[in-house]
Protein backbone atom coordinates (compact mmCIF):
# COMPACT_ATOMS: atom_id res chain seq x y z
CA UNK A 1 0.00 0.00 0.00
CA UNK A 2 1.38 3.15 -1.09
CA UNK A 3 0.11 6.33 1.11
CA UNK A 4 0.81 10.01 -0.13
CA UNK A 5 1.05 13.16 2.53
CA UNK A 6 0.43 16.16 0.35
CA UNK A 7 1.32 18.82 3.02
CA UNK A 8 3.91 17.43 5.69
CA UNK A 9 3.06 19.38 8.37
CA UNK A 10 1.40 18.54 11.91
CA UNK A 11 -1.80 16.87 10.88
CA UNK A 12 -0.45 15.17 8.09
CA UNK A 13 2.89 14.01 9.98
CA UNK A 14 1.19 12.92 12.55
CA UNK A 15 -1.29 11.07 10.43
CA UNK A 16 1.60 9.17 8.93
CA UNK A 17 3.40 8.34 12.03
CA UNK A 18 0.33 7.10 13.76
CA UNK A 19 -0.26 5.19 10.73
CA UNK A 20 2.77 3.67 10.15
CA UNK A 21 3.11 2.31 13.63
CA UNK A 22 0.18 0.22 12.52
CA UNK A 23 1.42 -0.43 9.03
CA UNK A 24 4.41 -1.34 8.75
CA UNK A 25 4.43 -2.40 5.28
CA UNK A 26 3.20 0.47 3.21
CA UNK A 27 5.11 2.97 1.88
CA UNK A 28 4.32 6.91 2.40
CA UNK A 29 5.35 9.61 -0.02
CA UNK A 30 5.48 13.04 1.26
CA UNK A 31 4.25 16.27 -1.50
CA UNK A 32 4.74 19.94 0.08
CA UNK A 33 5.45 23.15 -1.23
CA UNK A 34 8.34 23.81 1.33
CA UNK A 35 11.33 22.06 0.06
CA UNK A 36 12.51 22.58 4.15
CA UNK A 37 9.42 21.02 5.70
CA UNK A 38 10.36 17.99 3.16
CA UNK A 39 14.03 17.95 4.41
CA UNK A 40 12.62 18.04 8.17
CA UNK A 41 9.81 14.97 7.54
CA UNK A 42 12.19 13.02 5.94
CA UNK A 43 14.70 13.16 8.20
CA UNK A 44 11.70 12.53 11.19
CA UNK A 45 11.06 9.53 9.43
CA UNK A 46 7.17 11.01 8.48
CA UNK A 47 7.51 9.78 4.77
CA UNK A 48 10.20 7.68 3.16
CA UNK A 49 10.55 9.85 -0.14
CA UNK A 50 9.23 13.64 -1.55
CA UNK A 51 7.96 13.74 -5.10
CA UNK A 52 5.73 16.17 -6.95
CA UNK A 53 1.91 15.88 -6.45
CA UNK A 54 1.07 13.73 -10.03
CA UNK A 55 3.63 11.34 -9.77
CA UNK A 56 2.47 10.62 -6.38
CA UNK A 57 -0.65 10.49 -6.90
CA UNK A 58 -0.07 7.96 -9.91
CA UNK A 59 1.42 5.51 -7.54
CA UNK A 60 -0.94 6.21 -4.33
CA UNK A 61 -3.85 3.43 -2.93
CA UNK A 62 -4.52 6.33 -0.65
CA UNK A 63 -4.03 9.99 -1.27
CA UNK A 64 -4.32 12.39 2.52
CA UNK A 65 -4.79 16.21 1.36
CA UNK A 66 -3.59 17.90 4.85
CA UNK A 67 -3.18 21.31 3.75
CA UNK A 68 -4.75 24.64 4.59
CA UNK A 69 -8.27 24.19 3.33
CA UNK A 70 -7.83 26.78 0.19
CA UNK A 71 -5.36 24.95 -0.99
CA UNK A 72 -7.73 21.32 -0.88
CA UNK A 73 -9.84 23.50 -2.57
CA UNK A 74 -7.62 23.88 -5.63
CA UNK A 75 -5.99 20.25 -5.52
CA UNK A 76 -8.75 17.93 -5.06
CA UNK A 77 -10.42 18.25 -8.37
CA UNK A 78 -6.91 17.89 -9.72
CA UNK A 79 -6.42 14.73 -7.60
CA UNK A 80 -9.65 13.19 -8.66
CA UNK A 81 -9.29 14.13 -12.23
CA UNK A 82 -5.63 11.79 -12.19
CA UNK A 83 -6.63 9.32 -9.45
CA UNK A 84 -5.59 5.50 -10.37
CA UNK A 85 -8.76 3.66 -10.54
CA UNK A 86 -8.94 2.19 -7.17
CA UNK A 87 -7.69 4.76 -5.13
CA UNK A 88 -9.09 6.97 -2.50
CA UNK A 89 -8.49 10.36 -1.41
CA UNK A 90 -9.40 11.86 1.75
CA UNK A 91 -8.70 15.67 3.29
CA UNK A 92 -8.08 16.19 6.50
CA UNK A 93 -9.71 19.99 6.49
CA UNK A 94 -11.10 21.89 9.36
CA UNK A 95 -14.18 23.10 7.21
CA UNK A 96 -16.85 20.81 4.84
CA UNK A 97 -19.21 22.34 3.57
CA UNK A 98 -17.04 23.96 1.02
CA UNK A 99 -15.00 21.01 -0.20
CA UNK A 100 -17.79 18.97 -0.53
CA UNK A 101 -20.28 20.73 -1.77
CA UNK A 102 -16.82 21.85 -5.01
CA UNK A 103 -17.01 17.63 -5.94
CA UNK A 104 -20.17 16.75 -5.50
CA UNK A 105 -20.71 16.15 -8.89
CA UNK A 106 -17.05 15.43 -9.66
CA UNK A 107 -17.22 11.91 -11.93
CA UNK A 108 -14.86 9.87 -9.21
CA UNK A 109 -16.46 12.06 -6.39
CA UNK A 110 -16.97 8.11 -4.95
CA UNK A 111 -13.32 7.91 -4.35
CA UNK A 112 -13.16 10.95 -2.06
CA UNK A 113 -13.79 10.37 1.88
CA UNK A 114 -14.55 13.71 3.65
CA UNK A 115 -12.85 13.47 6.97
CA UNK A 116 -11.96 15.70 9.74
CA UNK A 117 -9.63 14.44 13.00
CA UNK A 118 -10.71 16.49 15.81
CA UNK A 119 -7.44 17.35 16.96
CA UNK A 120 -4.57 19.57 16.92
CA UNK A 121 -2.20 22.04 18.98
CA UNK A 122 -1.08 25.72 18.28
CA UNK A 123 1.96 24.70 16.69
CA UNK A 124 2.57 23.44 13.00
CA UNK A 125 5.13 22.17 10.41
CA UNK A 126 6.67 18.37 10.25
CA UNK A 127 8.81 19.61 13.40
CA UNK A 128 5.26 19.67 15.49
CA UNK A 129 4.14 16.16 14.38
CA UNK A 130 3.81 13.90 16.87
CA UNK A 131 2.30 10.12 16.80
CA UNK A 132 0.47 10.43 19.64
CA UNK A 133 -1.80 13.37 18.39
CA UNK A 134 -4.83 11.31 16.76
CA UNK A 135 -5.20 8.05 18.66
CA UNK A 136 -7.96 8.77 21.26
CA UNK A 137 -9.52 11.62 19.45
CA UNK A 138 -12.86 11.99 17.64
CA UNK A 139 -13.09 11.73 13.61
CA UNK A 140 -15.65 13.16 11.98
CA UNK A 141 -16.75 11.74 8.36
CA UNK A 142 -19.46 13.98 6.04
CA UNK A 143 -21.16 12.52 3.15
CA UNK A 144 -20.53 8.75 3.82
CA UNK A 145 -22.91 7.09 1.56
CA UNK A 146 -21.22 9.41 -1.10
CA UNK A 147 -18.06 7.41 -0.98
CA UNK A 148 -17.96 4.30 -2.35
CA UNK A 149 -17.95 1.35 -0.05
CA UNK A 150 -14.07 -0.05 -0.49
CA UNK A 151 -13.12 4.09 0.23
CA UNK A 152 -14.97 4.38 3.02
CA UNK A 153 -13.89 0.87 4.71
CA UNK A 154 -10.30 1.64 4.28
CA UNK A 155 -10.75 5.09 5.41
CA UNK A 156 -12.89 3.92 8.62
CA UNK A 157 -10.51 0.69 9.00
CA UNK A 158 -7.22 2.95 8.77
CA UNK A 159 -8.74 5.50 11.95
CA UNK A 160 -9.99 2.44 13.67
CA UNK A 161 -6.57 1.24 13.81
CA UNK A 162 -5.00 4.60 14.93
CA UNK A 163 -6.74 4.57 17.76
CA UNK A 164 -9.84 7.44 16.59
CA UNK A 165 -13.52 7.24 17.32
CA UNK A 166 -15.35 7.74 14.21
CA UNK A 167 -18.73 10.00 14.01
CA UNK A 168 -20.80 10.62 10.92
CA UNK A 169 -23.00 13.86 10.04
CA UNK A 170 -23.42 16.32 7.08
CA UNK A 171 -20.78 18.76 5.94
CA UNK A 172 -23.83 21.61 6.73
CA UNK A 173 -23.92 20.19 10.32
CA UNK A 174 -19.92 19.57 10.90
CA UNK A 175 -19.58 23.49 9.69
CA UNK A 176 -22.25 24.84 11.92
CA UNK A 177 -21.29 22.84 15.23
CA UNK A 178 -17.19 23.91 15.13
CA UNK A 179 -18.08 27.37 14.30
CA UNK A 180 -18.81 27.45 18.02
CA UNK A 181 -17.01 24.93 19.82
CA UNK A 182 -13.12 25.64 18.11
CA UNK A 183 -13.73 28.44 15.58
CA UNK A 184 -14.81 30.69 18.10
CA UNK A 185 -12.49 29.41 20.73
CA UNK A 186 -9.34 30.43 18.14
CA UNK A 187 -10.93 34.14 17.34
CA UNK A 188 -11.73 34.35 21.37
CA UNK A 189 -8.14 33.89 21.89
CA UNK A 190 -6.75 35.98 18.59
CA UNK A 191 -8.92 38.45 20.25
CA UNK A 192 -7.29 38.62 23.60
CA UNK A 193 -4.02 38.49 22.71
CA UNK A 194 -4.09 41.89 20.52
CA UNK A 195 -6.03 43.21 23.66
CA UNK A 196 -3.74 42.33 25.95
CA UNK A 197 -1.05 43.40 23.49
CA UNK A 198 -2.02 46.47 22.64
CA UNK A 199 -2.50 47.50 26.34
CA UNK A 200 0.42 46.72 27.88
CA UNK A 201 3.27 48.11 25.28
CA UNK A 202 5.36 47.11 27.72
CA UNK A 203 5.47 43.09 27.48
CA UNK A 204 7.37 42.89 30.47
CA UNK A 205 3.95 43.97 32.52
CA UNK A 206 2.04 40.27 31.03
CA UNK A 207 5.10 38.69 32.11
CA UNK A 208 5.38 39.99 35.49
CA UNK A 209 1.36 40.05 36.05
CA UNK A 210 0.31 36.97 33.92
CA UNK A 211 -0.11 33.67 35.81
CA UNK A 212 -1.18 30.48 34.19
CA UNK A 213 -5.19 31.39 33.64
CA UNK A 214 -3.92 34.07 31.17
CA UNK A 215 -1.63 31.64 29.39
CA UNK A 216 -4.71 28.98 28.60
CA UNK A 217 -6.77 31.32 27.78
CA UNK A 218 -4.47 33.17 25.05
CA UNK A 219 -2.56 30.13 24.15
CA UNK A 220 -4.37 29.52 20.68
CA UNK A 221 -3.51 32.91 19.71
CA UNK A 222 0.16 31.35 18.77
CA UNK A 223 -1.96 29.06 16.14
CA UNK A 224 -0.60 29.39 12.12
CA UNK A 225 -2.16 32.54 9.99
CA UNK A 226 -1.61 30.72 6.81
CA UNK A 227 -3.99 27.55 8.45
CA UNK A 228 -6.74 29.71 10.37
CA UNK A 229 -7.68 32.29 7.55
CA UNK A 230 -8.69 30.26 5.07
CA UNK A 231 -11.01 28.22 7.82
CA UNK A 232 -12.84 31.28 9.03
CA UNK A 233 -13.23 32.61 5.17
CA UNK A 234 -14.71 29.33 3.74
CA UNK A 235 -17.07 28.80 7.51
CA UNK A 236 -17.48 32.68 7.28
CA UNK A 237 -21.38 32.46 7.51
CA UNK A 238 -21.65 30.25 10.90
CA UNK A 239 -18.32 31.99 12.50
CA UNK A 240 -20.10 35.52 11.79
CA UNK A 241 -23.03 33.96 13.78
CA UNK A 242 -21.30 32.19 16.10
CA UNK A 243 -19.37 35.75 16.60
CA UNK A 244 -22.31 37.42 17.34
CA UNK A 245 -24.12 35.39 19.74
CA UNK A 246 -20.69 35.88 21.81
CA UNK A 247 -20.12 39.29 21.47
CA UNK A 248 -24.15 40.05 22.76
CA UNK A 249 -22.67 37.72 25.50
CA UNK A 250 -19.80 40.00 26.59
CA UNK A 251 -22.02 43.07 26.20
CA UNK A 252 -24.50 41.46 28.61
CA UNK A 253 -22.13 41.03 31.09
CA UNK A 254 -20.63 44.31 30.39
CA UNK A 255 -23.84 45.89 31.12
CA UNK A 256 -24.63 43.83 34.38
CA UNK A 257 -20.76 44.86 35.53
CA UNK A 258 -21.61 48.41 34.59
CA UNK A 259 -24.80 48.39 36.33
CA UNK A 260 -23.43 47.24 39.95
CA UNK A 261 -25.84 44.39 39.40
CA UNK A 262 -23.59 41.74 41.15
CA UNK A 263 -26.97 39.10 41.22
CA UNK A 264 -26.91 39.72 37.49
CA UNK A 265 -23.32 38.99 37.45
CA UNK A 266 -23.19 35.83 39.69
CA UNK A 267 -26.20 34.23 37.66
CA UNK A 268 -24.01 34.25 34.54
CA UNK A 269 -21.11 32.58 36.00
CA UNK A 270 -23.17 29.82 37.77
CA UNK A 271 -24.56 29.36 34.52
CA UNK A 272 -21.18 29.36 32.72
CA UNK A 273 -19.87 26.52 35.51
CA UNK A 274 -22.46 24.05 33.67
CA UNK A 275 -19.62 23.69 31.34
CA UNK A 276 -17.28 21.92 34.13
CA UNK A 277 -19.10 18.41 33.81
CA UNK A 278 -19.31 19.13 29.63
CA UNK A 279 -15.17 19.83 30.18
CA UNK A 280 -15.33 16.73 32.69
CA UNK A 281 -16.55 14.96 29.70
CA UNK A 282 -14.07 15.09 27.57
CA UNK A 283 -11.08 15.10 29.78
CA UNK A 284 -12.33 11.74 30.43
CA UNK A 285 -11.59 10.75 26.81
CA UNK B 1 4.61 32.42 65.51
CA UNK B 2 1.12 32.25 65.16
CA UNK B 3 -0.49 32.66 62.01
CA UNK B 4 -4.63 32.93 61.39
CA UNK B 5 -5.74 31.97 58.07
CA UNK B 6 -9.42 34.03 57.19
CA UNK B 7 -10.63 31.80 54.90
CA UNK B 8 -9.11 28.13 54.44
CA UNK B 9 -9.77 27.84 50.62
CA UNK B 10 -7.54 27.62 47.56
CA UNK B 11 -5.56 30.68 48.51
CA UNK B 12 -5.11 30.78 51.96
CA UNK B 13 -4.83 27.19 52.30
CA UNK B 14 -1.93 26.81 49.64
CA UNK B 15 -0.16 29.91 51.46
CA UNK B 16 -0.46 28.17 55.09
CA UNK B 17 0.85 24.65 53.27
CA UNK B 18 3.78 26.57 51.79
CA UNK B 19 4.24 28.37 55.02
CA UNK B 20 4.08 25.57 57.23
CA UNK B 21 6.84 23.80 55.16
CA UNK B 22 9.14 26.56 55.90
CA UNK B 23 8.72 27.54 59.39
CA UNK B 24 7.95 24.79 60.73
CA UNK B 25 7.41 26.05 64.45
CA UNK B 26 5.03 28.01 63.20
CA UNK B 27 1.55 27.49 64.68
CA UNK B 28 -1.67 27.83 62.60
CA UNK B 29 -5.09 29.16 63.13
CA UNK B 30 -7.76 28.70 60.15
CA UNK B 31 -11.26 31.43 60.62
CA UNK B 32 -13.86 30.19 58.23
CA UNK B 33 -17.57 30.87 57.86
CA UNK B 34 -17.91 27.63 56.76
CA UNK B 35 -17.80 24.61 59.31
CA UNK B 36 -16.68 21.79 56.74
CA UNK B 37 -14.14 24.04 54.99
CA UNK B 38 -12.73 23.76 59.07
CA UNK B 39 -12.96 20.37 59.01
CA UNK B 40 -11.60 19.77 55.82
CA UNK B 41 -8.62 21.99 56.52
CA UNK B 42 -7.54 20.28 59.81
CA UNK B 43 -7.86 17.03 58.26
CA UNK B 44 -5.58 17.91 55.57
CA UNK B 45 -3.12 19.47 57.91
CA UNK B 46 -3.95 23.31 56.42
CA UNK B 47 -4.42 24.34 60.07
CA UNK B 48 -3.81 23.09 63.73
CA UNK B 49 -7.24 24.34 65.13
CA UNK B 50 -9.94 26.37 64.03
CA UNK B 51 -11.82 29.45 65.89
CA UNK B 52 -13.39 32.49 65.93
CA UNK B 53 -12.27 35.78 64.06
CA UNK B 54 -11.67 38.01 67.22
CA UNK B 55 -10.27 35.10 69.59
CA UNK B 56 -7.94 34.19 66.42
CA UNK B 57 -6.73 37.55 65.93
CA UNK B 58 -5.73 38.29 69.38
CA UNK B 59 -3.04 35.43 69.42
CA UNK B 60 -1.70 36.23 66.46
CA UNK B 61 1.23 37.39 64.96
CA UNK B 62 0.14 37.86 61.18
CA UNK B 63 -3.23 37.49 60.28
CA UNK B 64 -4.10 36.50 57.04
CA UNK B 65 -6.94 37.75 54.93
CA UNK B 66 -7.90 35.05 52.28
CA UNK B 67 -11.86 35.27 51.41
CA UNK B 68 -13.28 36.56 48.57
CA UNK B 69 -12.88 40.82 48.05
CA UNK B 70 -16.04 42.04 49.18
CA UNK B 71 -15.60 39.88 52.28
CA UNK B 72 -12.04 41.34 52.78
CA UNK B 73 -13.80 44.71 52.72
CA UNK B 74 -15.88 43.78 55.62
CA UNK B 75 -13.07 42.11 57.58
CA UNK B 76 -10.44 44.84 57.28
CA UNK B 77 -11.25 47.03 59.11
CA UNK B 78 -12.47 45.02 61.99
CA UNK B 79 -9.07 43.25 61.82
CA UNK B 80 -6.82 46.52 62.07
CA UNK B 81 -9.55 47.85 64.82
CA UNK B 82 -8.24 44.51 67.63
CA UNK B 83 -4.84 43.75 66.20
CA UNK B 84 -2.39 43.31 68.91
CA UNK B 85 0.26 46.51 68.85
CA UNK B 86 3.40 44.18 67.17
CA UNK B 87 0.86 42.06 64.66
CA UNK B 88 0.63 42.12 61.32
CA UNK B 89 -3.05 41.85 58.59
CA UNK B 90 -1.76 41.12 55.12
CA UNK B 91 -4.68 40.24 52.32
CA UNK B 92 -4.57 38.87 49.21
CA UNK B 93 -7.69 40.01 47.59
CA UNK B 94 -6.95 40.00 43.35
CA UNK B 95 -8.38 43.39 43.59
CA UNK B 96 -6.45 46.86 45.76
CA UNK B 97 -8.09 49.91 45.02
CA UNK B 98 -10.78 49.33 47.07
CA UNK B 99 -9.04 47.58 50.06
CA UNK B 100 -6.42 50.12 49.92
CA UNK B 101 -8.03 53.14 49.44
CA UNK B 102 -10.75 51.88 52.67
CA UNK B 103 -8.11 51.59 55.32
CA UNK B 104 -6.05 54.05 54.03
CA UNK B 105 -6.61 56.64 57.31
CA UNK B 106 -6.81 53.75 59.32
CA UNK B 107 -5.18 54.23 62.79
CA UNK B 108 -3.24 51.15 62.71
CA UNK B 109 -3.36 51.52 58.66
CA UNK B 110 0.60 50.57 59.38
CA UNK B 111 0.15 47.38 60.60
CA UNK B 112 -1.31 46.43 57.20
CA UNK B 113 0.68 45.30 53.59
CA UNK B 114 -1.46 44.90 50.80
CA UNK B 115 -0.51 41.92 48.60
CA UNK B 116 -2.01 39.61 45.73
CA UNK B 117 -0.08 36.55 44.61
CA UNK B 118 -0.27 35.90 41.01
CA UNK B 119 -1.62 32.55 41.11
CA UNK B 120 -4.64 30.61 41.33
CA UNK B 121 -6.73 27.53 39.41
CA UNK B 122 -10.14 27.45 38.64
CA UNK B 123 -10.82 25.33 41.29
CA UNK B 124 -11.95 26.36 45.31
CA UNK B 125 -12.09 25.44 48.88
CA UNK B 126 -9.35 23.93 51.39
CA UNK B 127 -9.62 20.06 49.05
CA UNK B 128 -8.33 22.24 45.93
CA UNK B 129 -5.64 23.79 48.22
CA UNK B 130 -1.64 22.29 47.64
CA UNK B 131 1.85 23.18 48.72
CA UNK B 132 3.30 24.13 45.42
CA UNK B 133 0.22 26.68 44.43
CA UNK B 134 2.14 29.73 45.29
CA UNK B 135 6.11 28.54 45.19
CA UNK B 136 7.83 30.18 42.06
CA UNK B 137 4.96 32.57 41.06
CA UNK B 138 5.05 36.51 41.24
CA UNK B 139 3.49 38.61 44.31
CA UNK B 140 2.62 42.07 43.89
CA UNK B 141 2.97 44.64 46.95
CA UNK B 142 1.09 47.16 47.10
CA UNK B 143 1.64 50.65 48.85
CA UNK B 144 4.43 49.39 50.31
CA UNK B 145 5.57 52.80 52.25
CA UNK B 146 2.29 53.05 54.16
CA UNK B 147 3.29 49.71 55.78
CA UNK B 148 5.53 49.60 59.14
CA UNK B 149 8.74 48.27 57.95
CA UNK B 150 8.64 45.59 60.75
CA UNK B 151 5.40 44.73 59.10
CA UNK B 152 6.76 44.86 55.59
CA UNK B 153 10.00 43.01 56.23
CA UNK B 154 7.74 40.08 58.18
CA UNK B 155 6.12 40.24 54.79
CA UNK B 156 8.71 39.99 52.19
CA UNK B 157 10.65 37.49 54.07
CA UNK B 158 7.69 34.98 54.65
CA UNK B 159 6.98 35.17 50.72
CA UNK B 160 10.36 34.77 49.34
CA UNK B 161 11.20 31.92 51.84
CA UNK B 162 8.42 30.68 49.89
CA UNK B 163 9.70 31.02 46.58
CA UNK B 164 7.84 34.06 45.22
CA UNK B 165 9.23 37.02 43.28
CA UNK B 166 8.52 40.12 44.41
CA UNK B 167 6.75 42.86 42.69
CA UNK B 168 5.92 46.91 44.28
CA UNK B 169 3.36 48.68 42.38
CA UNK B 170 0.49 51.19 43.56
CA UNK B 171 -3.69 49.95 43.91
CA UNK B 172 -4.22 51.62 40.97
CA UNK B 173 -1.40 50.73 38.88
CA UNK B 174 -2.07 46.90 40.10
CA UNK B 175 -6.17 46.97 39.29
CA UNK B 176 -5.65 48.33 35.58
CA UNK B 177 -3.34 45.85 35.07
CA UNK B 178 -5.23 42.94 36.39
CA UNK B 179 -7.92 44.10 34.37
CA UNK B 180 -6.36 43.01 30.75
CA UNK B 181 -4.23 40.24 32.24
CA UNK B 182 -5.90 38.33 34.17
CA UNK B 183 -9.82 39.94 34.95
CA UNK B 184 -10.46 39.48 30.99
CA UNK B 185 -9.26 36.47 30.95
CA UNK B 186 -11.83 35.01 33.09
CA UNK B 187 -14.98 36.85 31.39
CA UNK B 188 -14.17 35.71 28.32
CA UNK B 189 -14.28 32.42 29.26
CA UNK B 190 -17.20 32.91 30.97
CA UNK B 191 -18.81 34.08 27.78
CA UNK B 192 -17.19 31.55 25.70
CA UNK B 193 -19.34 28.83 27.79
CA UNK B 194 -22.56 30.33 27.95
CA UNK B 195 -22.19 31.09 24.04
CA UNK B 196 -21.28 27.09 23.50
CA UNK B 197 -23.96 25.80 26.24
CA UNK B 198 -26.76 28.69 24.84
CA UNK B 199 -26.04 26.85 20.85
CA UNK B 200 -25.65 23.33 21.71
CA UNK B 201 -27.98 22.64 24.13
CA UNK B 202 -27.64 19.03 23.17
CA UNK B 203 -23.93 18.58 24.89
CA UNK B 204 -23.17 15.58 23.71
CA UNK B 205 -22.27 17.55 20.76
CA UNK B 206 -19.88 19.28 22.50
CA UNK B 207 -18.53 16.61 24.14
CA UNK B 208 -18.43 14.95 20.52
CA UNK B 209 -16.91 17.80 18.72
CA UNK B 210 -14.71 19.65 21.04
CA UNK B 211 -10.81 18.81 21.12
CA UNK B 212 -8.34 20.35 23.63
CA UNK B 213 -8.37 24.07 21.94
CA UNK B 214 -11.69 24.52 23.27
CA UNK B 215 -11.00 22.87 27.16
CA UNK B 216 -8.47 25.02 27.44
CA UNK B 217 -10.06 28.64 26.32
CA UNK B 218 -12.72 27.82 28.56
CA UNK B 219 -10.98 26.17 31.28
CA UNK B 220 -11.84 29.21 33.16
CA UNK B 221 -15.13 28.75 33.26
CA UNK B 222 -15.28 26.72 35.73
CA UNK B 223 -13.98 29.40 37.98
CA UNK B 224 -15.60 30.03 41.38
CA UNK B 225 -18.60 32.98 40.76
CA UNK B 226 -18.64 33.90 44.59
CA UNK B 227 -14.66 35.01 43.89
CA UNK B 228 -15.02 36.93 40.64
CA UNK B 229 -18.33 38.75 41.06
CA UNK B 230 -16.82 40.72 43.50
CA UNK B 231 -13.86 41.03 41.82
CA UNK B 232 -15.09 41.85 39.05
CA UNK B 233 -17.42 44.85 40.92
CA UNK B 234 -14.93 46.05 42.63
CA UNK B 235 -12.57 47.08 39.56
CA UNK B 236 -15.63 47.65 37.46
CA UNK B 237 -14.06 50.91 35.77
CA UNK B 238 -10.71 48.95 34.71
CA UNK B 239 -13.06 45.50 33.78
CA UNK B 240 -15.23 47.48 31.94
CA UNK B 241 -12.85 49.22 29.68
CA UNK B 242 -10.92 46.21 28.75
CA UNK B 243 -14.35 44.45 27.98
CA UNK B 244 -14.78 47.55 25.52
CA UNK B 245 -11.73 47.10 24.13
CA UNK B 246 -12.38 43.96 23.51
CA UNK B 247 -15.30 44.13 22.67
CA UNK B 248 -13.88 46.14 19.90
CA UNK B 249 -11.01 43.72 18.78
CA UNK B 250 -13.65 41.51 17.98
CA UNK B 251 -16.43 43.54 16.07
CA UNK B 252 -13.30 44.40 13.82
CA UNK B 253 -12.54 40.87 13.36
CA UNK B 254 -16.25 39.87 12.42
CA UNK B 255 -16.08 42.77 10.05
CA UNK B 256 -12.76 41.23 8.47
CA UNK B 257 -14.77 37.55 8.11
CA UNK B 258 -17.84 39.13 6.95
CA UNK B 259 -16.14 41.19 4.35
CA UNK B 260 -14.14 38.64 3.42
CA UNK B 261 -11.16 40.19 3.80
CA UNK B 262 -8.29 37.50 3.70
CA UNK B 263 -5.39 39.96 4.57
CA UNK B 264 -6.84 41.89 7.03
CA UNK B 265 -7.50 38.30 8.67
CA UNK B 266 -3.93 37.32 8.27
CA UNK B 267 -2.94 40.04 9.61
CA UNK B 268 -4.93 39.68 12.83
CA UNK B 269 -3.65 36.71 13.55
CA UNK B 270 -0.17 37.47 12.73
CA UNK B 271 -0.19 40.74 14.54
CA UNK B 272 -1.54 38.20 17.82
CA UNK B 273 1.29 35.72 17.12
CA UNK B 274 3.18 37.93 19.17
CA UNK B 275 1.57 36.57 22.19
CA UNK B 276 3.73 33.62 21.62
CA UNK B 277 7.29 35.45 22.68
CA UNK B 278 5.21 36.50 25.80
CA UNK B 279 3.63 33.18 26.63
CA UNK B 280 7.17 31.83 26.37
CA UNK B 281 8.77 34.18 29.24
CA UNK B 282 5.52 33.22 31.24
CA UNK B 283 6.33 29.60 30.92
CA UNK B 284 10.19 29.79 31.51
CA UNK B 285 9.38 31.20 34.93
Amino acid sequence: MTISIVGVGLLGGSFALAVREKYPKARFIGVDASAVHGQLALAKGIIDEMMPLTEAVAQSTLVVLATPVNTILTLLPTVLDHLPVDATVLDLGSTKEGICALVDLHPNRAQFVAVHPMAGTENSGPGAAFRELLPGKNLIICDREKSQSDSLSLVEAMFNDIGMKLFYMTPQEHDLHLAYVSHLSHISAFALGLTVLEKEKDEQAIFDMASTGFSSTVRLAKSSPQMWAPIFDQNRDNVSQALADYIDFLQRFKAVIDERDVPGSLDFMVRANVIRRVLEGIEKR
